[in-house]
């Protein structure tokens, strides 16, 4: 890998690709199989301390990537979190070194099943199914990598929020400050239930192919885009929905100010919104990463890996004995996580003895909030990283 | 058609098939198209009093038809609401007269894009775009070929309940009592963006062939399992599938119980029903039958339909005059039509100076609640329609 883009990717422009970190040693995961010679690309921004002690990682959600306050090298847009990340920011890169990492499993230079196995071929469906905590395994590689030993903090939303709180649970000494924002401890039947509409989507795209399609011309475009629309409504409030769309229609192609159609083109304005966030996110995200990752989602509950006995986990127990200040945050119109699912991490803290705050800010847009212009969101992040 | 199974299906069993009524004049449609020789598949029970007075239609679901009450002809189940249909139940069959008529549009042999045009081959794709007040138009017309001027009462739950309150909007004399259950005036942002997933699902199957695929050996079955599974999930609450599924795993077909695979078959049992209810359903239902009548739900909007400029419709308008009863019943959990929906044709029809009443009720399953059992359901619908 390195020195160009992922094989998958369709360029827009020549931005330049983040650096490689090839992890020295096999990376042992969940399931039991090592992954040899490792690679977690990355982007990192201000300067690191001589004594390494200023380092923040911000873990990215499913479908983001290293690109955090940089331009994406293949849409072209502003990074994901710029508005959070940068000079004089809430988090502050004249004061803090910000890291993020590509996780593995996904495809935008760290190593996923579109990277070549060590045949050389794309690893496909051999890539090995891997865990929010493989994923975190090999963040910590990469710190260790940097030489950094101890986290200023470690900063995730939504499955940002699972490695957070995936690091302070199983490296507890690796981080000072836990900040946990639309996240949860555990995915749910309906988490599971929306990703396994999204992963049969992709597979039964004819052109997924039992996942080789990397040499094709065609690739399940159709099927992602599907995944993708269904996900994406999951982002959103239904009350979010009904103020940026409602039931508004769209102009016609004819000229015809906001009729029906009576077809099947999209009449409605939130079915083009879908479309277009379908077909946008075929251009940036590779299918196999999105099975895989969906999947690590869903295998994802830190009560159970604690448990001696499988089903009979104690949150609290995961986070026994824990230094780390916690800081937990949710979304009132949050469906995908809801706030339940952020006090049940607080009080497992509470009960584990860890320094908890924990907020639930106001906001229309539900769980995508996290990604939007929030002054609250941005003085809590600001305040506890600090 | 008549004297076999519609098209599509692939049968279980030799049931037999539903009388048919072929309307003796074109169905005139909203989009100004005409429908002509349409027919009405439906099935009555009890038997019509000599005046006529105990008729009780009731209007099916989305995905429903007219075996309310007597066994599916392909998959050899019950009728779907045999709980509250028949002698001595809740709408007592002893009493009452009652209808139920596969909707236009729809696959179990009423009028629907896989019967045959003038021309003999299928409708497919052209069949005519319809409404819910189109399929409302349909059943009026069943309703006078029955001799039936006057409805002892309507009833429908979802789609069902849609179909209730367009009638009793649009025929105002044609219904004493209306009965609504888990049902809206109108498809919000988040309900349409639901079924555009499932219709693109659909679409994106190679094997939909711009819906041509009546002839052909593949059928779109891949992509109506997915619409399915992602419109069940909204059929059912968060609770309930956590109850029913939680983070259950499968026992593995070697013999391990419950472990995860590390792989990507179904380790969830709630990932295992999802896919088992969207094969199910394919053997069930018309792909193209899915497309159309999604479309009728979103195009509904009453107030929309008694806007003299569109856009600026008010719900109440839709009722000004009207001498029926209504009952509006909303689930709790039901957050695909949630209670705030029913309020709002509650607040229509008291503006209108109806007589109404409400209730909402306590259900752990969501807007499938309705088709459930609940004893207080039960009641009311007993209490309502006797």
């Amino acid at each position: 890998m390195g020195g160009g883009l992922p094989q998958f990717a369709r360029p827009m422009n020549a931005a330049p690709i983040s650096p490689v970190y090839r992890i020295p040693h096999p990376l042992p995961l969940d399931s039991g199989q090592e992954l040899e010679g490792a690679e977690i690309a990355y982007e990192t921004y201000g300067a690191l301390a001589p004594d390494a002690s200023n380092a923040v990682l911000i873990c990215h959600a499913l479908t983001g990537d290293q690109y955090l306050a940089s331009p994406h090298p293949i849409t072209g847009k502003p990074g994901w979190w710029e508005r959070m990340v940068g000079p004089g920011k809430p988090i502050d890169t004249d004061r803090h070194f910000v890291i993020c990492a590509n996780v593995i499993g996904s495809c935008m230079g760290s190593s996923g099943p579109a990277s070549p196995a060590p045949d050389g071929q794309p690893y496909a469906m051999r890539f090995p199914v891997i865990t929010i905590r493989d994923m975190v395994r090999g963040l910590v590689a990469l710190l260790d990598g940097l030489g950094i030993a101890r986290l200023h903090a470690v900063v995730g939303g939504s499955m940002g929020g699972m490695q957070a709180l995936s690091l302070a649970a199983n490296w507890p000494e690796r981080a000072v400050r836990v900040l946990v924002i639309a996240a949860t401890a555990r995915h749910s039947a309906q988490n599971i239930a929306f990703h396994e509409v999204g992963r049969q989507a992709i597979m039964a795209d004819p052109a997924w192919a039992d996942g080789n399609y990397y040499e094709s011309e065609a690739k399940p475009d159709n099927g992602l885009a599907v995944a993708r629309m269904a996900a994406h409504i999951t982002y959103l409030s239904e009350a979010g929905l009904t103020e940026k769309f409602g039931r508004r229609l769209q102009d016609r192609p004819d000229g015809t100010k906001g009729a029906k159609s009576f077809g099947f083109d999209a009449d409605f304005q939130v079915e083009s919104y879908l479309r277009y966030q379908g077909s946008g996110f075929t251009r940036r995200f590779d299918a196999n990463s999105y099975l895989y990752i969906t999947r690590a989602m869903d295998y994802f509950d830190i009560a159970e890996e604690f448990a001696d006995v499988p089903g009979s986990g104690k949150l609290a127990d995961a986070f026994a004995g824990t230094q780390a200040r916690f800081c937990i945050v949710s979304f009132d119109t949050d469906w995908l996580y809801p706030t339940a699912e952020s006090r049940h991490v607080v009080h497992a803290l509470n009960a584990a003895g860890a320094k908890v705050s924990f907020v639930e800010l106001s906001a229309p847009h539900g769980h995508d909030s996290f990604l939007l212009e929030h002054d609250q969101l941005d003085r809590v992040v600001k305040g506890f990283v600090e």
